[in-house]
């Protein structure tokens, strides 16, 4: 039986890292990108200024891991798609996982905030795709690779604009406010992508 | 022969009007849409604030105009879609044309930043859909129904989702900065969207 009356350091490490990570997102969505600060972040999640340059080299790289840390799974892996060998019922079952995650509050509107910034600051942009946008395509391509290998996709397949034509709809229709965003949709951006690259 | 020493008025206020759009558009590129005001738009069109409220209701409406000013033709018409008869050359001349216009500084920068504050402004963004979108992609589902009546896309298709796998790709890849723009890939989303949605 552990003795709780110690307390573990790990533990509370860690509990203070998702405090920051989460007072990050918030003030994001609260205030935009432009006006948070460490020290807002620190008084949100309840810790000091130091605990946070320890853990962290900068202001942008707290915010960009506040942002990884929403992709990554209760183990504190980054994003692996699934691969039952169908590409179709895989690739469904993600888009409609995305879907669901834009119409979350917790998580569209950070994003939401973070894309305003990006569009007009190319600096922005390039670590947002070095650090966020590219590892998750990485990943999408390696299912999508596995999908070429099955027969299930043309082998010659340009992989981004794959991702491009399954995920750019979506992006679109979200920013744009344009549409519903439904389980039917993810289902038909996925067959689409499917019937434009099939071999 | 016209006596050129007379002011002609119809010709002096296409001018004025002409110089107040270009205005508009420089003032957001230059300083974004949410900091332009009419003064500045009438000081830099070199006219005075009330010949811009003759004609206009609005600062917002002014801020349309001066992008609808953009899609029109020399005639001050509405954009209308080439239909030559063969839907994959129609629609490779107006994504080339279309990739071209976001290389354009004069057409790219107030784009951009009309984009930034549609992105966190729902009430401007059903404004840019209603006066700006809708009628161009109206234009577009004209001569995509041509193309269903001529047997090269799937009457079924739905049309929506048929711009959106052939414009969104383009307009995320244009704001994320995330790869080239150039007239091959104009080229290949309208071979992709064809392929997708053919009979």
């Amino acid at each position: 039986m552990p003795d709780t009356r110690k307390p573990n350091p790990a533990r509370r490490n860690e509990r203070s890292r998702q405090a920051i990570l989460a007072a990050a997102r918030e003030l994001i969505s609260e205030m935009g990108y432009a006006r948070v600060s460490i020290e807002a972040i620190a008084a949100r999640a309840g810790v000091g200024k130091q605990t946070i340059y320890r853990w962290w080299p900068s202001q942008g790289a707290v915010i960009f891991d506040s942002f990884l840390d929403l992709s990554r799974d209760a183990e504190g892996q980054g994003v692996a798609l699934p691969d039952t060998g169908d590409i179709e019922a895989d690739l469904k079952l993600v888009m409609r996982a995305t879907v669901a995650e834009f119409a979350d509050p917790r998580f569209e509107a950070p994003i939401r905030a973070l894309n305003a910034e990006i569009i007009n600051d190319p600096e922005l942009a390039a670590q947002y795709r070095e650090k966020l946008a590219g590892p998750v395509d990485d990943a999408k391509k390696t299912r999508l690779r596995s999908a070429q290998q099955a027969g299930q996709l043309a082998a010659d397949a340009d992989l981004d604009l794959v991702l491009e034509v399954l995920y750019a709809p979506l992006y679109q229709r979200w920013l744009h406010r344009s549409g519903p965003l439904t389980a039917e949709y993810a289902d038909a951006l996925v067959e689409v992508t499917l019937k434009a690259f099939r071999p």
